[in-house]
């Protein structure tokens, strides 16, 4: 008996080791679009309101797993930052998960580009008026990235601009990477960005 | 004089180790646009003619160390393969690189979009001139992702269209990695959007 619950106690030991090996490992994850068409209210719920009992959303899409979703997921991952750099910024669907983390109190920073954030569509305005800070650039090039930087330690980058005409319809990658260096070199971008776009360093012509 | 003999000889022999540790180490390097304008004549022909006494070019560009240099020497280690993903493709310095690898017998397959290898500046009709094989969509959705793979082994992805305009003034990135998953993925991608183009599959509506 004691060397069967030895037996026991050591398969028990290297199912958490293992459990716990998965956990520490860093997501590397390549997500290809267009998405499948899917609903992400029941992602938004349980990010808006953990553990409360889910409500099926009335909407005919499937809720699956898909580019879309998991793009979602990852953004929603985010407990302390989130720092974007985005080029193009009009899918609903995912300002409405920034907007959520913003009022989860998510420090959320928003660099985008000037010719871009006004055009029909764009969700930088709502953003912007939910309090998010934004900042864009002020001169001729575009500012033409398309990252996201989770907690100052995953980075979700790519050919994808946040819109709903990419998402669903073009061909387009993302790779999602918890990745030190990676991370560090987008991470001083982001801030060198930043400081370029401080609205107290503005000319005016 | 032979322990002497013998530490020189250890001293070589750690000085080979780190050499091909060096060699064998994968790329990962991130690159920023936009890149410093610069002179790749140097590198264009030392690739056309490997060893070929140095002629000065007359151009005023300095031929330093940019993020553009950096990009045409990753695409110029092609040896057997180079695919190409590219939305948009007018960077004359990127395509006579493209060009050259062509003519040393790399084989070279190109996928782009087709609303924008029409465009003015489009370097894609030169190139298929030259006997590269293109392929284009055929449907409403951007063929928007801009990667591409040398040798089946270095994956270089990221915002950056292959234009001048990208390259001198937008805020870009691009991943350079060796690194068999990602590579993996990004082939089969290639590959699916390659046969999914394929001229034989076109439906004349």
């Amino acid at each position: 008996r004691a060397a069967g619950a030895l037996a026991a106690a050591a398969v028990t030991a290297v199912a958490l080791a293992v459990a716990a090996w998965r956990r520490a490992r860093p997501v590397r994850e390549v997500l290809f679009f267009p998405s499948r068409p899917c609903c992400i209210e029941a992602l938004l719920a349980e990010a808006a309101e953990p553990g409360a009992p889910a409500r099926p959303c009335p909407c005919p899409l499937p809720s699956g797993d898909t580019a879309l979703s998991r793009l979602v997921r990852r953004l929603l991952s985010a407990r302390r930052s989130l720092d974007l750099c985005l080029f193009s910024f009009s899918c609903p669907q995912l300002a409405r998960a920034v907007h959520l983390l913003h009022r989860r109190g998510v420090r959320v920073r928003l660099v985008t580009d000037a010719q871009y954030m006004g055009l029909h569509g764009s969700q930088i305005g709502r953003l912007r008026h939910a309090g998010i800070q934004v900042r864009h650039d002020q001169h001729s090039g575009y500012m033409h990235h398309k990252f996201a930087i989770v907690d100052r330690r995953m980075l979700i980058t790519g050919s994808l601009n946040w819109t709903t005409q990419a998402i669903q319809s073009n061909r387009e990658n993302v790779l999602v990477v918890e990745d030190a260096e990676y991370v560090k070199a987008f991470q001083e971008e982001f801030e060198r960005i930043w400081e370029e776009y401080n609205p107290a360093n503005y000319r005016f012509f």
